[in-house]
């Protein structure tokens, strides 16, 4: 083995202990901050046991899946391909029980997090931004170093005994979709179904403010945060992460490339580059103060990130593959060299995530024309504030799609498929920082539940402040997970097409009817899928609004605070219909690209992925930006404009938020789960439809 | 020249211009029926001048447009490619002239047929039915006629002239789709701003029933029926009946399959079968009375002319085909004779058809489950019923894109490109009748409208029934329109492969970055298309309502029917709304395909083609099928489910049901004038493009 990657071999574990490390400390940190008064444990314990429970029955589930998919990949790939050794079952089982561990840390410290942000809050509202920056920072930490810890461990021991292809890695990617789409699909129907259920009775028929402690659905509310926001995007996180690092690793050995154990070594570099650029945004969040400006002090986290990462990005570049010559391929010939051809590719994958955030900003802000342009349509009535703001959804995925297709273009230019790979791989070297800002959302969103519930309101008016940081910066973090899944999407085709052995072109060209069939089925995916959460999210909120509804009429003296709701029945129901309506989302993206694969065969199922990649992605961006743009038009008119809380275009807007919630938190964030599910799954399959199919 | 086509050059004409006289002589009929008393003529002219008005100022948008890109068109193509002879000046110039008269006309005998329509229904619902089917039926003969006559009489000429490649014909084609799109888009604007206003002021806000004449808008809304629902659709059916025709004649010469003449001169004989049999049809849906069960007797009409139609389609490519051997492509090599192929390819057009009007039927009657669980969910509010009515219309798509997918390959297996251009003509061979079950939806509607007014309440029990059957049949008419479109569109994607000189099919794989790119533009215009629609009915709705509500305030009397409206106010907003909303929604498919033709090149048109496509359709149906599930949801409660007119459940169905007007007839029917406009402007410009691009 050559001296630098013997070297790496020692440097590259230590950096990813040490992020564990990090990740354990800020966890510990944390524990050690109080916890307020005893009416606020009490608060928080609920949402804790209720977070643990529906995440304890929802893992079972999956348990379940896991062991039978298991089964059936060891005794299909790993015994008739790979000689018995049971490297798909090892990755996988490996890829899922990692990620389970990082939603069972990121629900344990964010329901430690949110008493504690409340309380810290008395300090200032720059104390209660550290506590809940660093819950989000120690998920992020952890969940890179083990991330990087396992890939590289895999890697090396498959490599010890002989074995260097990073093919038999991939089970350790969809061992994170699959853990991934579950908890996207569970949470995000679980969170929505109580949003929605404890808004509709509470706020808009009782007429009660947010949070408050005599609505039935509220501790179910403050759980679907848990589940839904924090777990949700961590597996989501966690699975973007996994499979761009494996795709890029398998990618570098492709003939068209051919970088070997070069480009396998930098994606990995990247990762390590994320990490040393992550641990000093914590330690400089952490140290210099922002005073009342939570959002200024994220942002310049994130840039600080950003450009160490870069900076690093392009040193590990010069450094792995500055003698690997230059990539020759794609229409126009640059012929950079391979080291400024990945750099390139990574910065403009880090330009058109900024822009798609930007994007998003302007159709989605309260700040910007569009979600006030809704606001004002709701003067005339619900339907005028829908229309509109299903128009502005639509409208919201020209620039998205258009700066997708142009990535696409050129960092398959700079450097083929791998430098789309890259591309990704850029972006998600920021991991640890998206995941804490997105985390910090749902921490200071619990903490201000809390505040209001234990009736703090001093601490509230901060929480809110935190709050509406929040909802900021996890717009922009889901941003950069669906840009980044459309990337590595589009990448693992490319790797897709490798590992089954497609050469002939001609195959996958657009004029064979087989081709367009894969389209049209891939295509429908995203539509169906929505159907069935969006109809789950329904259904459950309609349980949930008749029992709030029951609960206000028969229980004497609710509404005069004189006796309690009982929370643990909207908890049940929003539980048993995230778990009723889990299983079909979740394997649905599988089964389908099992049978296009082995049914209409491996050229059809290609087109099935792209299909569905293409449809998905601008599927979930309009679902995310529509469901946005209706919730801050409404928290633009509660902030006292066109008449207000309670004027007719108030009431228009409730609505609107409320068709938006499930479009933004439950079907959008789940597409993207989806699309990289259905890539992973071929991926793994594709060395059997290499065969039986020539 | 062979006999056969000697004696097909006479007896082709003939049919034609018998086609136009049968159309001309139900026009008579219709005019010498009795017109009512004066109230009902007066709202009758009323209407109609309304809908004149808005005719000539869309038609003269159009006719600037069609100017400039007749020039365009003769400098770019004509002068350059085809030695100065007009083709396409020509082409385009009768293809624009031919859809503006018969929409003209449609206008015309629908705003005579509805006054005589509801005075008919005092001798029974069967005089009635007679009245609005011959109404629909006048304008179906006559087109049919007149796009016979005019592609067969522009083919001979330019064959006389020496020049048979029918490619010469691709602009009368596209006049069809220019002119399609924008009286899709404008008349879709028109009619549902109308109809939005009307309703959520009238019905809603001050409880007034459907049409009742102190509704300010209540006129605006009865030409939007016509120019919307009546003009859109004719229009639209002469575009696919045009294009297709066209299509299969251009397909014909195409190396793959090679039939020349014998295939273009069958096309043409699929024509002249729809004709006979429409004939046939129109004859007997006269002169057996159906009683009082108007869906029978449509039906009935239905089935008729499409058993004629497959039986001559049969006996014709017999006739044509025998001698041409067998189609030996395609995957599986079934090697069919060829008049078996495509006899096959209809039926299977045809069956896929029925298959979707019936999944149609499924997702939106309301005597199926799903428009009763819409109506159900509103129950909890307008948001459970909006999400549930969404997540259906997702869910419905599935069938209808499977079914596509299907047809693809196997008409594909059974003859090649030219076999799924047949399934298309196939189906279109029935647009006579396609055009009379809609409009006669259209004109009972209008006769229900101008009952009401004049306060005919008798009538209006006998209108009521026609109009819920006309509702029934113009949704099977949707069914086929959409169908076909999408079959069509495919054809037309494989003509324009061939006309821009593709021969090497790896130059649109699916690995190539440029196609990736292709796909996403192509499949991003529909999003977009939708949301300027949507977003200019909601416009335009949004004053239409506050025009209605002042009206009611500001007009003394209004209410207790001693003072009149103000019509034309409402007419002139309808008017400008739909005029300033037509231009970009209309040339945008236009550009982009240019665009992407020019700058991005060939092939990435041809995936653009095809992201459009896939997309489109999925949308359109997604479009239309929620819209009318929300539809027959407030229509079931209505009939006194869930507590009936006024229960909470009906206020949800009733912002439902606004939701989904722009849906089902403003987005969905112009998503698929859209894409036959985007694959036209692409056959248009294949010549060109087949020279720059090597």
């Amino acid at each position: 083995m050559e001296p630098l990657f013997f070297t790496l071999n020692i440097i590259v574990p230590i950096i990813a202990v040490i992020s564990i490390i990090v990740g354990i400390l800020l966890i510990f940190k944390i524990k050690q901050m109080e916890e307020g008064s005893d009416e606020m444990k009490k608060i928080a314990k609920a949402i804790r046991e209720g977070a643990n429970a529906y995440l304890k029955r929802e893992y079972f589930y999956m348990l379940i899946i896991s062991i039978v998919l298991a089964v059936v990949f060891y005794f299909t790939l790993d015994f008739i391909f790979y000689g018995g050794i049971p490297f798909t079952l090892i990755s996988f089982v490996l890829g899922c029980g990692d990620s389970i561990l990082c939603g069972y840390i990121g629900m344990y410290i964010a329901t430690q997090a949110n008493i504690r942000t409340a309380y810290a809050t008395k300090g200032g509202i720059g104390e209660g931004l550290k506590s809940a920056f660093n819950g989000g920072a120690a998920l992020g930490s952890f969940m890179m170093g083990i991330i990087l810890l396992s890939i590289f461990g895999l890697f090396n021991i498959y490599s010890f005994i002989g074995y260097t292809d990073p093919i038999y890695l991939t089970g350790f990617g969809f061992g994170g979709s699959l853990v991934c789409i579950f908890s996207r699909v569970g949470g995000g129907i679980y969170t929505k179904s109580a949003d929605i259920g404890a808004d509709l009775v509470g706020k808009v028929e009782k007429g009660i403010p947010e949070d408050d402690p005599r609505n039935p659905g509220v501790i179910a509310d403050n759980v679907g945060d848990n589940v839904g926001d924090c777990v949700g995007m961590s597996a989501d996180l966690f699975e973007s992460l996994s499979i761009t690092l494996v795709v890029s690793m398998i990618i570098s050995f492709e003939p068209e490339i051919n970088l070997g154990l070069n480009g396998l070594y930098f994606a990995i570099l990247v990762v390590c580059a994320g990490i040393i650029s992550f641990i000093v945004a914590i330690f400089i969040t952490n140290k210099i103060s922002a005073g009342n400006n939570p959002i200024k002090a994220l942002n310049r986290g994130l840039l600080i990130s950003g450009i160490i990462s870069i900076v690093l990005f392009g040193a590990f570049a010069a450094l792995m593959l500055f003698n690997q010559g230059a990539y020759t391929g794609g229409m126009w010939h640059f012929n950079l060299p391979i080291w400024v051809g990945v750099l390139l590719s990574a910065i403009m994958g880090l330009i058109v995530a900024i822009i798609i955030a930007y994007n998003t900003q302007i159709f989605t802000s309260g700040n910007h024309k569009y979600a006030r342009e809704i606001a004002k349509a709701g003067e005339t009535g619900p339907a005028t504030n829908i229309l509109k703001g299903y128009s502005i959804g639509l409208k919201s995925i020209a620039i998205p799609g258009v700066m997708v297709a142009i990535t696409i273009i050129f960092a398959y230019e700079f450097a083929g498929i791998y430098g789309i790979a890259l591309s990704s791989l850029g972006l998600l070297s920021m991991t640890g920082m998206i995941q804490s800002i997105d985390t910090f959302g749902a921490i200071s969103d619990n903490a201000g539940g809390i505040a209001e519930m234990s009736g703090q309101d001093e601490l509230r008016k901060n929480t809110d402040v935190l709050d509406e940081a929040g909802n900021t910066t996890a717009a922009s973090a889901k941003g950069f997970a669906i840009i980044s899944s459309g990337l590595v999407a589009l990448a693992t085709v490319g790797a897709v097409i490798d590992e089954t052995n497609i050469t002939n072109f001609v195959n996958i060209a657009l004029n064979s009817p087989l081709i367009i069939a894969g389209l049209f089925i891939g295509a429908i995916i995203p539509f169906l899928f929505s159907s069935l959460l969006i109809g789950a999210v329904e259904n459950t909120a309609f349980k949930m609004i008749n029992e709030i509804r029951r609960q206000f009429k028969e229980i004497d003296g609710l509404m005069e605070g004189k006796s309690k709701p009982d929370y643990a029945k909207c908890v049940d129901i929003a539980t048993k219909g995230a778990l009723k309506n889990l299983i079909i989302p979740g394997i649905m993206g599988i089964i389908v690209s099992i049978a296009v694969g082995f049914i209409l065969g491996k050229y059809a199922l290609i087109a099935c992925l792209f299909g569905n990649i293409v449809v998905g992605l601008l599927m979930a961006i309009f679902l995310a930006n529509a469901g946005g743009a209706w919730d801050n038009a409404k928290k633009w008119i509660e902030k006292g404009n066109l008449g207000g809380k309670g004027s007719p275009a108030h009431k228009a807007a409730v609505i609107g938020d409320t068709i938006g919630d499930p479009f933004k938190d439950t079907a959008g964030p789940s597409i993207n789960s989806l699309i990289k599910v259905m890539n992973m799954i071929s991926l793994l399959i594709a060395p059997i439809l290499a065969v039986i199919f020539l």
